[in-house]
């Protein structure tokens, strides 16, 4: 497998933490998108969305970070991403909802573009932006973790999945904005629990060979 | 069941969609957005996160629509929004992830709202920023659905699914802000293919008991 990615984009870091999980090695293809690559023809082939991550199977080519670490957890149950059970499988696609669909899209580098260019606003403000929409999906989720019996070690129960997953490059983005993390306790014990294990250490964007400070 | 939500709600639009075609009757409560109900107690007693759709069941409250919507096919397998390999079911959850993460988040009201107060953006400001997503997220759809194997007389095959339930309600959207659908052929095809379905037809938000022009 080929993965299409970039070492700050934490839609391709959750996939490589997937890939960690389940054990699976693959390609890695970066994709510089500060720089615009994901624009350009090369990639525009791969995904005519222009966004990473991609995953080229042998068969195919999946986009999308959630749908990609679903096929994964589909066609490699072990160890399993979700839970067992329909009720807490929801819980845990809803924990990974807040982040994926509330927090990351409203964030995600082609805005904070759109906010400074044509919007024109400064870099502060952009920076308020941001750390409003991780506050506000950080309140849900600390909410939800410390009042709901599912929470273990892990988001649910004592085994890492696809909530964790989408919960760590959150995590380090908010630390990149240096947002106080005071108020969410719970999402900060999770997260130190994932970064014990090396699929979550391995996945950081400061191990990745295409990193830059 | 009972969900709570709102005509003009997108998010809740998928779940009225995903409720009908399952044949699942449930109560409604009207949780009225443009108001602020979302923001008071009676809700957040329901959703601590402030957002429709939640969907009570007889064990538990889910929230996030997709989330939802996959649960909803777990427990009532007939007819499925899913099909049965994990490469097309990568697919038509791809498909629903680029309205549901990458247009519709970003176009949210509380989005808006900021963009109104504090950022001092003007309503044609607002409405150039809210076409802008949804071509963007258009073009990768129009692309995918022209491209590849798998469109039918709906995004997957033959039958509706988890795609067309979320595109649906995008489509509505842009026709609200009188976005050009003319680029989008296969969009509007699929689009009118599903409104000729009562599942579609009756949860269109003008159907809704709290409609208001």
């Amino acid at each position: 497998m080929r993965l299409y990615g970039y070492s700050r984009s934490s839609a391709a870091f959750r996939v490589r933490i997937a890939l960690n999980l389940k054990g699976l090695t693959y390609d890695n293809a970066s994709i510089h998108l500060r720089r615009g690559d994901q624009r350009q023809p090369p990639f525009l082939g791969v995904n005519p969305q222009g966004l990473v991550p991609a995953l080229e199977t042998d068969d195919q080519t999946l986009i999308q970070s959630l749908p990609i670490i679903e096929y994964l957890d589909e066609t490699h149950p072990e160890p399993p991403f979700l839970p067992a059970d329909a009720a807490g499988r929801a819980r845990v696609r809803a924990l990974a909802a807040i982040v994926a669909c509330d927090i990351h899209p409203i964030n995600n580098l082609r805005v904070l573009r759109y906010l400074s260019r044509p919007l024109g606003h400064d870099q502060a403000a952009i920076e308020t932006w941001y750390n409003h929409w991780i506050e506000s999906g950080f309140q849900a989720l600390e909410g939800l973790l410390t009042t709901e019996q599912g929470t273990g070690v892990f988001c649910h129960g004592d085994k890492p999945g696809l909530a964790d997953i989408t919960l760590v490059p959150q995590v380090i983005n908010a630390e990149r904005y240096r947002l106080d993390m005071s108020p969410y306790p719970t999402v900060a014990r999770i997260y130190e629990a994932c970064m014990k294990l090396d699929a979550f250490a391995a996945a950081h964007p400061s191990r990745q060979s295409d990193y830059e400070e």
